[in-house]
């Protein structure tokens, strides 16, 4: 995967126990047009040189077929957005942890709101990701979902309030207690879960709302997808870290 | 609903805290040809007669268009086998909590290993239960999925390894730690929720053992669905309370 | 189901072979606030008030746990809205053609937009429906759907274009092309298949229109199940018949 | 792509009217361990072996994350084994006809019965394949299915009875004359349709008996992907062509 550059702060809420914590800011492609082939390609390139210029872990989910050529091409982690609860075998059509880790992925989103997986699902294909040391991202759309997906242990949950998706109004903005209950209740449950902060996500304020809320960083999409200038769109998003 | 008969027992392992709870043999009719329409109301009035003789509450999950006749004909609570995630609105073939409680029901099954529901329905699906004051019965299928249904403080949640359903060896004899465990991690995220032991239930001593091990009853289907009398399985289910 | 009161008008389009066709009004009670319990009942009351006026066939499809009271209390044929690809057996939560029969339904509606079935399901289902004497009506949403469908003999094709569901223009109104072309492609894979128009149906006018372009009737939703006054819409409904 | 090399056969049922056409072989690699990842390039190793020999078309269907390697380093058509009737915008977790086709990929196979999708879904994602200049191969179970399908007009329909899937014994030993059926009923539906026999195909004889039964080819999977040597087992299916 190549350098993992990351950038590190102290934890203000547990001034005695001053662990580094990596910020992640994970770029969802979707199947945006803007998102897929040559484009994942550019945004990719403008991840890794913002990467590179800031510390600031980008992180990138392309389309299934972009994940083996963007992660051999770029130094930037590349996450699938989403496996199957499928062991290898007679699953035509499915996408395994095995198939994404060999292409190169670093992690996987799982139950995007997009492509809501079932609860049982959901368990199976964390710990077949964890098997394949992959980080999961495991989306939730309110405090109890994200206190419920707590209990598999995944390496962050993402919270997306799903009517904020795709917005221009950030969810550490327009919600901010979405995500203040949702951090409270992840951590009553497993304390060592962290949370991402999605939807809406556009600017380098949302983002310093969303760690100053207590979230590890960002789940975002459009706004870098289907910026004229993604480079620029994303030193704004680090701008404040 | 008519009377709720039950039969109390002391909690043995919170010996300073004797709380009554309800045992509670619940029967999923599913779709077996011997469990609908008239043969629905034969195991119906299997389920009244024990219940009264033994004072036991035993419960039937019929098929949706069995409820409401069952429910005005029986003294037993019915419970429907699901319920979708949605509220009344353009939802054609689905079920709401309002539909099944108008036609006389008092709780539902969801997210049973036959009609699985993503995280995200089965929070807003027992949040809809709640509302129109229906039990809820979240089936799960090991230690982990239970523990994040328990988050949404479910009534019951009913723990099914998937491969002893419909089989003749029950899940507390098969597997006691899946229950031990399931109800221990349970209890963890929400000291309140209740367990039923599912898959495989099938005599007096499945039910005794399923109760040592700490829970609040059975979820069954097949051992009394397809019995040749009914009566009689009951009989000696509830034998040994 | 008592008596089964039709309204017969001549084939225009084959001249020399006068067939008598029943033409059919089928309400879909969806799982509307004004649709379920006691306000089905008001809904059936109306159909078959204005049926027996009119002499015009006037079907109803409730939620699945009112099929049973509807079908006894009221002299009006009931379809359920959907059927399962399931026979008799471990289902929990589905749906069998033999529950809505023995229920009292005469015919289910299948693929509707709002619970769209694979078509391996829809083929099974039909056939399902067929073995239990049960009427199929299968929704469609454009002419290739709608010739694909017709392989499977049902009793009726309902094309409803997706955008006009639930709105206040009638597809005969916005778009008749897509029911001439949809009438033409399924006649020419089976041409014994009778279509239904949907989507937006609201007035007397709408259903002539209908009518004049070669369907046998409407299907429709919430212009009836939403009314202040269903037995005057229905009324209108009928009024050009 | 590269060569496209093919065998041509005189259509011996339409004796007057001699079209060449073009027999496919088509392997699919599911998420089979012997069929992803490094695997797979042997596999279209040997495809492309085999190919170059016999000159019969013999494709391959790898897993999405395969696509693009296998199609830029191997000499042999690539299909993919799904896409989703979703055009591109915002479905995470999605795969539309412009990726697989920027991908690399010729075709897709769509409605594998590992992965059914709805008779509205499977008319969209063909014509989103044509759009796109991509073979579509859409997997049916039986006559009925496959004729409703062949109303869409894909490449190919591939009749895979779901009982023999996976099985050692051929769809064309086993049920000949469920190709018969079906080949008649889409013929019937579609005159210029092409079928593709599914499910056991394992040897050259299977092979012969499917093209003799007025198919085009076979659709395959662990009889080539599971076997020791490859090589050995695809030149035997070409052995009687």
């Amino acid at each position: 995967m190549g350098t993992h550059l990351f950038k590190t702060e102290r934890v203000t809420s547990f001034p005695g126990n001053e662990i580094v914590k990596e910020i992640l800011i994970l770029i969802n492609c979707k199947v945006y047009r803007e998102g897929v082939g040559r484009r994942a390609d550019v945004i990719a390139q403008a991840a890794q040189q913002v990467a590179e210029e800031s510390g600031v872990t980008i992180a990138i989910a392309p389309t299934f077929t972009d994940i083996h050529r963007i992660s051999r091409h770029f130094e930037i982690p590349v996450y699938a957005q989403h496996i199957d609860a499928v062991m290898p075998g007679a699953f035509t059509g499915h996408v395994t942890a095995e198939v994404v880790k060999f292409a190169g992925a670093v992690g996987t989103l799982l139950n995007h709101s997009e492509r809501r997986m079932t609860l049982a699902d959901i368990e199976v294909a964390v710990r077949a990701a964890k098997e394949h040391q992959l980080n999961t991202v495991v989306c939730t759309n309110n405090d109890a979902t994200t206190a419920a997906a707590a209990v598999f242990s995944p390496t962050y949950l993402a919270v997306e309030p799903p009517e904020l998706i795709g917005g221009k109004i950030s969810v550490s903005e327009a919600d901010p207690g979405i995500i203040e209950r949702s951090l409270a209740a992840a951590k009553r449950v497993n304390p060592s879960v962290e949370v991402l902060a999605g939807a809406g996500i556009h600017s380098g304020t949302c983002v310093r709302t969303a760690l100053d809320l207590g979230t590890r960083g960002v789940l975002l999409a459009s706004s870098v997808v289907k910026a004229d200038d993604p480079v620029r769109v994303l030193q704004d998003l680090v701008s404040k870290l």
